[in-house]
């Protein structure tokens, strides 16, 4: 098999930032084999209101306007149920929560979503997806560490689910198999993204290589191994969100690295790569541009797109960008990008 | 309790390079309050010879007369029971293993420590130290990563104890509850190396800070827990070898960050802190200068050093060498030196 056309990918987890940067990015995104994606919030200030999300969409849209941009809130203090109706009446599909601190700009972050239930209520109501960040944070007691910090999660993940069992709840960027272990577990409304560094990545590609950290870091090889298997076995509650971020070589060849993996240039080749790595090659397109509209309870996008197996080299970098795989071979190529 | 007095410390392991990083770096192992150091062979190429041991004594010693610099061979292939002999008259008092690629300058490092019998016993005969960097390689296993790489080597520690066991061994600077569970099971004959980074730093320390980044990893708080406890407790078994490492800064803030914390300057007053934090500074003295040169039959050094309560920031850099603790306050200062 030398050709696959598949939809193009609909990417529910990425970060395209402001500016510049995000005049940049987007068509890196489209480039990368998107049609559809759903814009992280937390840009400076965050995406806080209906207003805030229109306006985003738009200057998205502008950037790139082959890409169809979907936007979220930034769950903070201020969200109000109200605020929920008119985001919901403006098309934005979900709501973003960060615990405090646990990743790039994440200071408005929540300290306890117990605080949350009229939002939550309202959200439930209107059909808009709750998007976790799912890891307490660092020095939420003696024991954690980023590598239970998921783990030590779930529980709240489990309370929350109980108490708004019609919410539909996402599980950003599940990287452990416990993670993987409690959405299996739990109901039709609760889902996980799935980025392609917890595909490929363990511990040991970011223990001396600040390009692959990012927040939850990958973990041990039976971490990756159950992301694998569950992909592999199409669960259609494990979806594509890239949570590609861009961070400029110099915040990420430092004394500070900052956390995120920039994947978006290559994303659907990336995937092929590792979907054939699995076995599950078949699987990959239901992965990227099913399972997730259908969580979201989007149409079909209708675009497509074509990878062809014809090798190439992913380039050092994109600008002042360094991209996952950077200088390393992909066998499949989008054709027609 | 404003003054400490103390004998110097006998750092058993420490790296001091070569050439003019030599140079630049052996004052500052004695400023840090050693008084006697086991330097590594790790250099290029390795110490591999009496001869090549008393040629690095040497220019140890001319850079640095203040220190008295203890020297050991880098196991390889091509060493000889014969030289073990010439080196123990020679006055070498330890034998370094390093699995081959686990850490910088190991790819001369051993594959199968069952083939080094003859050495083995020649070493027992003549009382010589093998000292240990007890991982097993990346890519021994499937599930093999840096967080267990230590652990999955304990076995491969116990075979060589049984086989040897009047042959002193040194498990090198032990990261992990499991490496200070089985040490404490051997024998007299069997003891470990502690570092300063491992009882102070867990994996969050250096996800996101090349600097804290070394092999073995600092790992989970509680291993470092479990470090705490043992030399709290004085474990005559546990005593100090820094593995102080000085890569250039360039050489950590890049996107392949060097392993190596680089802690001499500052290595007795930042375990004066560390040991106070744990509420056992009565065993600093013990842990810095007695239980490690009785380990290896070596006489009290007879040098003294002197803390003072007196808070002090710790240098961003000492010329392009970045230490551990850099740009914060440590408690005890060093007078005198």
């Amino acid at each position: 098999m030398d050709t696959i056309e598949l939809p193009a990918a609909d990417d529910l987890h990425v970060h395209v930032r402001q500016g510049e940067r995000l005049q940049a990015v987007a068509p890196l995104v489209y480039a990368g084999g998107a049609g559809r994606c759903l814009a992280m919030p937390n840009t400076v200030p965050p995406v806080r209101t209906a207003a805030d999300a229109v306006a985003y969409r738009k200057t998205l849209a502008a950037a790139e306007p082959r890409v169809e941009w979907l936007t979220a809130l930034y769950l903070t203090a201020e969200l109000t149920p109200e605020e929920i109706g008119r985001a919901a009446d403006a098309g934005v599909v979900a709501v973003k929560c960060y615990p405090k601190g646990v990743t790039t700009n994440s200071a408005a972050g929540v300290e306890d979503l117990r605080a949350y239930g009229a939002v939550f209520e309202a959200m439930q109501a209107r059909g808009l997806v709750l998007a976790i960040h799912g890891e307490v944070p660092a020095g939420g007691g003696p024991d954690i560490c980023v590598l239970n910090a998921e783990e030590r999660f779930l529980p709240e993940l489990e309370r929350l689910h109980a108490a708004y069992p019609r919410l539909r709840i996402v599980l950003e960027h599940v990287s452990s198999a416990a993670g993987v272990r409690v959405v299996q577990s739990l109901g039709e409304t609760v889902a996980a993204t799935v980025t392609p560094q917890h595909l490929l990545l363990t511990v040991d590609d970011w223990a001396g290589c600040p390009h692959h950290y990012c927040k939850p870091v990958a973990k041990l090889p039976a971490d990756r191994n159950a992301l694998g298997a569950v992909v592999a076995a199409g669960n259609p509650r494990f979806f594509l969100g890239s949570d590609s971020a861009p961070h400029a070589r110099a915040q990420k060849e430092c004394a500070h690295p900052h956390a995120g993996v920039f994947s978006s240039p290559i994303l659907v080749p990336l995937l092929a790569e590792r979907f054939e790595a699995l076995g599950c090659l078949d699987r990959l397109a239901d992965f990227s541009s099913r399972f997730g509209r259908e969580f979201y309870g989007l149409p079909a996008s209708g675009r497509r797109i074509v990878l062809r197996r014809d090798p190439w080299v992913v380039p050092e970098a994109y600008g002042d960008l360094v991209p996952l795989w950077a200088g390393r071979k992909l066998a499949w190529r989008l054709v027609g990008r």
